[in-house]
């Protein structure tokens, strides 16, 4: 009777049924907040969350700095005044860490709370000296699992906060900073932030890409086996893409507030950038929406497709209780036990000659006659 | 027949049926308002309402007074010129304490109406001196029970009146202006009404986070043994949402327009602080959608698990039947009377050596087949 | 084969099916305009209209005059110059009187076509010198019915025209305005405009009253004995629903552009009360979706019920049959006639000592270990 | 093998199905357009469209002149530089036609083609020296089909052309212009084109009406007796309604551009008709919705009544054989041919005195129980 | 185990199933991309793409010359200044060409990576000195195919890609300019560009076309002889048609802001054609819809059908049970073996004179009054 023996229980019964897809899991929850009527700005961090790796990586035109830090303390000597400031900190573990960096930027406390407070929808905010940008990223290897990225843009710093360390999709950028590929080195800091939305947007193609797979072989098993089971893998892969849907709507609108809005912290060259940015935020949505859709059909030619078993059944009951029912009747009639000596109206027909034969000609004929009625309906 | 012996009579036929859970409890009703055409502004308080309590605490940057009134006359002496004014009624069922607020900081006898009219749909009306905000705020314990706030914004002075004393969510809010905890005592009327909506707001979490825990157990029961009473228990649960819906989304709404629209009434710095408040709404709309869409899932899953119960009872009838009425067939033929004394036609068999282990051996043979035909069929 | 009797035998075939509800009286007609091609602007009076009854009631701060005309030719001398001015007509069967009236005022054609043809959608149509507006009023003691109400609006002078005399919801209007209640005396038309438009909304919310009280009957109907004049009800009903919104929809976009568009025909203080008018229709409006809500709800409802009738239908005669007819095999088995005599094969056990007792608990063991079977698969 | 023959089959397939509505008699079809790439403005008629037939009508406040042309050439000495000039052209046989008329009015090589590809949306087109509008007008007689109107109008000159000659429904604005009935003759020809669309649109009222007449009867059908073909009607009927918004959709919107966007073209006291005008098309728009609705609700009439049937002809097989088998079973054991000679434990109960009358009894007995049993679960 | 043997199990089971038509095939797959966090505006052609064929077409009023590219070196001499310049790449599989007429005409990288990136969506994006639009052209002869066009609009030249060479729908317009038809000769770059445009957009009339006579052909199977591939079938259908609706609703977008926002890259004149065009996309899109509308009404109809069979087999077998069981159950009595001589009491009706007769006719008598019944009840 503890919650765990439930639990065991509820999984037991699931066992019984043979349907193992829990369409629950992707519940969004609304747990985990600070608790009501706390003061706005209260920095709350979540006690499991892991401790920070704060990296910090400053390039321009021609120099590159790479630097991992020990402690928080040491960030502020270690900014220059020239090129881009990309300071990434990994794991919102600490509040210590949060509060440095908010302090050192002049970060608004409201901001820094939604760094810590994971559960925000994606969106910008336009905190005249700075932009504050969350998204949520989909974490490589676990398919449908989103961590919060949190952007703070403000002057040539940009400030990343991820949720946990390793893992996230950024290693393309760097590369392409060390190496000095492209036009990124030569660029502002409204350019990275470009850079590190784009490849956020690009981890979501991959995951469409399973998505098509499991339409494709939930398909075979809806045409060729449906079981009970389908069905909870239909919604299963629904929700699956209505969380896809939840992170990335809300992105693509704060894009194009982006796009319109940003006054001068977005350069007009990196615009066309993003607006090719906006257009991958589009087709993922239009991508999901396709496949949500497909879901759709799928349950439809699902349910359709039981009900083609259930009348196959149903015939096939039809067919031989129609046969033998009459039948049974026949052979009934003269199982009675009329006493043909008491009367020579009593079932004279059981001392004919031809007796039996006749009637088990009779009897084939009747279910011969009903099989051929069968077939012209169309029965079988 | 009284109307009583109706409900009985209904409660008890519930009680034969199984299903306890109703729906049109969740019903937002039309009633108690004032008879049509009555003339505007008029306010008729709802005898059943409770005595207001009222209570005063007036603030600023170095003082803080908290007040409790004995009698409504006392409120004209007591406010101070300097500092912010929040003055909280509980319970609407005396006219004379709504009506001398109204009259003190002149407010329009429309807006006092809605305040003792508590069905209103929250808003936010701009009477040019002051601001009208209504809301619906969930009864902290009573799971889906709302009851109106309704706000006055007029210079220094907020004044709040609430349905029923006791329960409110807005301890916090008096503690941290007692301790002068984060910024609040610094700042103006303004901050103090955002301080309240949001407040307010974050009730709806905990609301929104038992409706998800509902979700998990619906469920585990729409697939582990579905009764007749989950799909009620499904609207039930989907009715509640609605509930919730109704109350956040226009209150979105108003802040909305508040954020917009408002003029001076609001500052620029509170401002910052209303749009989080927004993002809440919306993250709670959003809440609310993917657990409706779930709660449409589940029914879906209901649906398809019932009907694939059926299908199973179905199976299990024709595979019984389809075996059997066959074999009773042929015993019923060997259980015809034809005499084998009157011609040797007649049923010979029935005095063959091997003529009884030869048609058992025949049944047994053809309900082998029909076990054969059924499992390659894939129906068990 | 006369029409009549074509209605008479279609109700007594609905009779024998038990199903007397009807979704198409619901049926907004598009019957009775003047026929293709008419000038604009024609007044064809509808032969079945009542005859009209004029009375004018005309006040001021000071003063009250309330009259009755014999004949409409009077009412030109009757007018004053100060002072509001209220023209009621009821009944629209009198062609003479409309367009006296309509010369009188100087009202355009089209305006007084539209008065006449009742089947108008409520609008407000500003023509320059005179704003026109048409709401449909539900008529007192028949639910789910209204007539068309006619409003000018045209400086100090406001003119009504109703469908049928009698039965009008603007007694509290008269009253307030003979015994000087509230401020309607001290303003002008405009304000005696918004206070009927204000009755006409007000009386919608009884009629959503009875909707709510019917939908509570129909959900208990629908769990406890769901027959199949239930649907129908329920459709019926979300026709009724249906009414209303078609009613108020347009009334709240007409009294919208009233709001924001009406130039100086309506007074800055009575915005504040259209304002109101406007949050009641929001209001009405936001009740028929929640209602309709519920319709569907219990529809689903229903047809759940319904088929876990039929389940409990199929598991009785799939349990009933699975027991007996492999019983009644057995049976069958030893009803054969095969002869002992001719050969030791020949079921000897009819002859055993125990054969009897041994077969009938034989028989006994399976119908338990089927009702076992069951039992364990939930069927009972 | 011939396409005709198949047709034929699929019409005695039809046949023995018993139904003959077809939903795809209503499809918007895609053909008959020039092939792919054609130059634009390129007129190619229709070889099966009828030759046409040009009729000219011109009238002043004081002169009224109306003319059938026998050749299309003597079109220009015949135009007088006063009053409103009505060109009607019916039928679009004729290329010559078509281009001689637009040469004379300089009308756009595009609009022409548009003219003769008779498969437009309805819309307005506006050609900075002329306005274009083309509309779809129910061909009278013919319900729910419709031919194509376009209508140019430049300056005093309007010009329509109809599809095909005869059955238009301009005969009472024909009638109204040589009567001088009404304002037609003292005003421009922006007021003819109101005239000829008003008539258009009204038109469609008689359409609809049919629409409500078949609902009911539909209706009956459903409740009464359904079969297979309702829901095929349903449907049709369905169909038939988006025929009609299809039509009249787009023609709002056109209507709307013309009463905000048309400049001098229209004259502001024809503005006043023209808003008529649209109120009548939103009309017809709510209407259809309503219709559409209906035929929703009625389609689940449907089905709930055919769910009832098949639940009703479930119970009668449940009744009987629930009653029958176990009795069966009784009779079947007695028949059974344990020999009472062979033991005295072998079915003795067949020659006690009271055995067989004991039997009937207790069969009699439990089928009265079964009865009562069915009765109180509530199945008869 | 490979692959392969998985897709050929799949098929084999599929042909066990009947049902060979896969909705899946439609998807639009997320693949092909470059990964995730490559530079933007880096090209990498797809390695199965065609090699390029470079074609120029330059003409003006009153010259033309068509040329066919042997290497992309060659393109830069070629180009006069006058007249308008049409470069056609044919094929995508050669990085160099791309990048050659990239850095020629100056065209934006990340235009050019969306060029070789064939998954776009339809768009139009200004690059201040030329337009990007990009379209799905349906490959002619496989229906419901599309392929890529990205057309360049940068002053006097219009630059083209087609994904793979042959088969696209411009013949017609290369004729016209050939042989200066019609007026493109004497019109600019724009006009060309809306030449093209238009005949992408006259190609899905066809295809439009065939999917219509689908519906017919579907109507019937779903009427005549619905058999589980039809609901298939229907899906199928639906995603060809969401396949043109994805293809052309961007499209008409790109139009539409072409049409409003393009500045001085389109004339006045094109304009006009433009707008033809937008009218067309309307239509298509429209045609699509009532497509998608008759596709959801046919799965109606068939599920109808469906059930209404599923009703016909119900009512054979209870018919048939109904009669039947009861005579065997009369039978049965009288094959009991209860001795008469044993008791008088004892089945003496089987020596009765007319025992046999009288039992015949009573169940005679009995089978006909269950016929009379049924056929009241109108169940055959």
């Amino acid at each position: 009777m503890t919650e765990l023996s439930e639990k065991e229980e509820s999984a037991q019964r699931r066992k019984r049924t043979g349907i193992f897809t829990r369409i629950s899991r992707h519940i969004p929850h609304a747990r985990r907040r600070s608790p009501p009527g706390t003061a706005p700005g209260t920095i709350i961090p979540d006690p499991e969350a892991a401790r920070p790796v704060v990296s910090v990586i400053q390039y321009g035109r021609d120099f590159f700095v790479e630097q991992k830090l020990d402690s928080i303390s040491e960030l502020k000597d270690m900014i220059r005044d020239d090129g881009v400031c990309w300071i990434n900190v990994d794991g919102l573990g600490d509040i210590q860490t949060v509060r440095t960096i908010g302090d050192l930027f002049q970060l608004h406390p409201l901001a820094l709370e939604d760094v810590v407070n994971v559960h925000q929808r994606p969106k910008i905010d336009d905190y005249d000296d700075f932009l504050f940008l969350v998204a949520k990223m989909p974490i490589s290897g676990k398919a449908f699992c989103t961590e919060q990225l949190s952007i703070f843009l403000r002057g040539n710093a940009l400030i990343t906060f991820q949720e946990s360390p390793g893992g996230d999709c950024f290693d393309q950028v760097r590369e392409r900073i060390r190496k000095a590929k492209g036009r990124i080195r030569e660029r502002g800091s409204d350019f990275l932030c470009y850079s590190i939305v784009d490849s956020v947007i690009d981890v979501y193609f991959p995951v469409l890409e399973s998505c098509s797979d499991q339409i494709e072989v939930l398909e075979d098993e809806t045409v060729v086996e449906p079981n009970p089971e389908v069905i909870s893998k239909i919604h299963s892969l629904k929700q699956d893409l209505m969380t896809i849907r939840r992170a990335v709507w809300p992105l693509r609108e704060a894009i194009n507030i982006l796009l319109r809005d940003s006054g001068s912290a977005i350069t007009d060259e990196t615009r066309f950038y993003l607006r090719d940015c906006y257009d991958h935020t589009v087709q993922i949505l239009e991508l999901v929406e396709s496949y949500r859709e497909m879901c759709a059909d799928l349950r439809d030619i699902y349910l359709s497709s039981v009900s083609n078993r259930m009348n196959e059944i149903m015939k096939v009951l039809t067919i031989i209780s129609t046969i033998f029912i009459p039948l049974n009747f026949v052979a009934g009639i003269y199982g009675m036990n009329f006493d043909p000596d008491a009367s020579s109206l009593n079932m004279p027909e059981l001392r004919w000659h031809y007796g039996y034969p006749a009637i088990l000609l009779f009897m084939s004929a009747s279910a011969i006659a009903m099989l051929y009625f069968f077939r012209r309906r169309g029965w079988f």
